[in-house]
């Protein structure tokens, strides 16, 4: 199986998790995509129809929207059930690094909003160390080009997140701008984190400690389900 | 001397401080009003005309604007040499509570990249401890029902800064909303600021931490100068 196959094999494994009448908070992603068809193929056949879905972007809106599933705003329901969401690494001891769809802070959002946190990978996202995968860090426009050269001056080796035509810098849903860190190895994510948030102008950063419950990894072998904490 | 007239009195003496050819940063507010105003009739009579100002808001950069005074962004500088600033609460530490007029972020931002920075109010901000003015804190709107609800079981009092007229919710320059703590006593500042800064959707509080260096205040006896920190 390729990596698109794989991709599939998990989003198709999680939705059996995704019982009647949940609240299910939807992440981004490629993985994510395959999750929501697979969603959407059930509420099709009539089943899961009472599912809500609240969303981290406006894409995964589009798409679940067009299979007919149910999407409400965030802040119009009361509690989000489970949240389904992929990761670009996940290190041995269950910590993340998200964002690389520059959606990391309304992911982030929800992730902290819900009962349980499940993500969806293939394979290839497991590492020892987190840090070979940029750490993206959502930044405030004004004074950015400040905050840019002080994550300089620390070594972090920050590039602007640009659109895919490279004519502008990219912006999130709340237009705010993506610093990517290339970190190569991060020793000490909880330390890294604290600092980072601390750092005036800088929203959020796409380290997601202690957040996810689950793991769901699609492997050559089928689907493999890891328990991170409870 | 009424309120008005104390804060014109230290806005006048402020501008004392601004030396040819600074880069100055411009906070937000009626007391740096009159700062600007006081600025303004100098670069018209031919003096501080090479005075490049940074601003906090757009009503400040109307206000430079309107009377000759340059003005740049912020990232278009590459140092800030002197922030001048009103504050909304300042405790005999010397610390303080900004953002009463919501410019709390683009404050803070300024703030931090320059080189010194002073605080300019009337006799009526200083206070023993912290935390009878309302704290601002500036959120991203997506998810903020489910923050609010978050402050208000830690029995922080949240209220939604709203509007003047009360038709909607205040949004700041970034398009945010602002909640404002109501706390009465603030024991101990660094703690709170650490616990609000780590939650997920709080962009930035109103608690100005160890950021001024030195202090006019407007008293009945003529402005008074008082060193905060080196």
């Amino acid at each position: 199986m390729n990596q698109d196959e794989l991709k599939q094999q998990v989003g198709r494994e999680a939705v059996k998790y995704i019982r009647p009448g949940m609240v299910v908070g939807l992440g981004t992603g490629t993985t994510v995509h395959c999750l929501v068809e697979a969603l959407g193929e059930h509420v099709k056949n009539g089943d899961l129809t009472d599912v809500v879905c609240v969303t981290t972007s406006n894409r995964t809106t589009r798409q679940a929207q067009s299979l007919g599933i149910k999407v409400e705003e965030i802040d119009d329901v009361d509690h989000i059930d489970l949240t389904i969401d992929g990761a670009d690494e996940i290190s041995d001891d269950f910590q993340g690094i998200k964002g690389g769809g520059g959606a990391l802070l309304w992911e982030k959002i929800v992730s902290n909003y819900s009962d349980h946190v499940m993500w969806i990978v293939d394979e290839s996202k497991l590492v020892h160390h987190l840090g070979a995968f940029p750490l993206p860090v959502e930044v405030t426009p004004y004074g950015s080009q400040h905050l840019f050269t002080k994550l300089a001056r620390r070594g972090y080796n920050p590039t602007w997140r640009m659109l895919p035509d490279n004519s502008d810098k990219f912006r999130t849903h709340q237009r705010n701008f993506i610093i990517d860190l290339h970190l190569e190895d991060i020793n000490d994510p909880f330390a890294l984190h604290e600092e980072l948030i601390g750092m005036v102008g800088l929203i959020e950063d796409g380290l997601f400690l202690n957040q996810v419950n689950d793991i769901l990894v699609g492997t050559q072998d089928g689907p493999k389900f890891l328990h991170a904490r409870p």
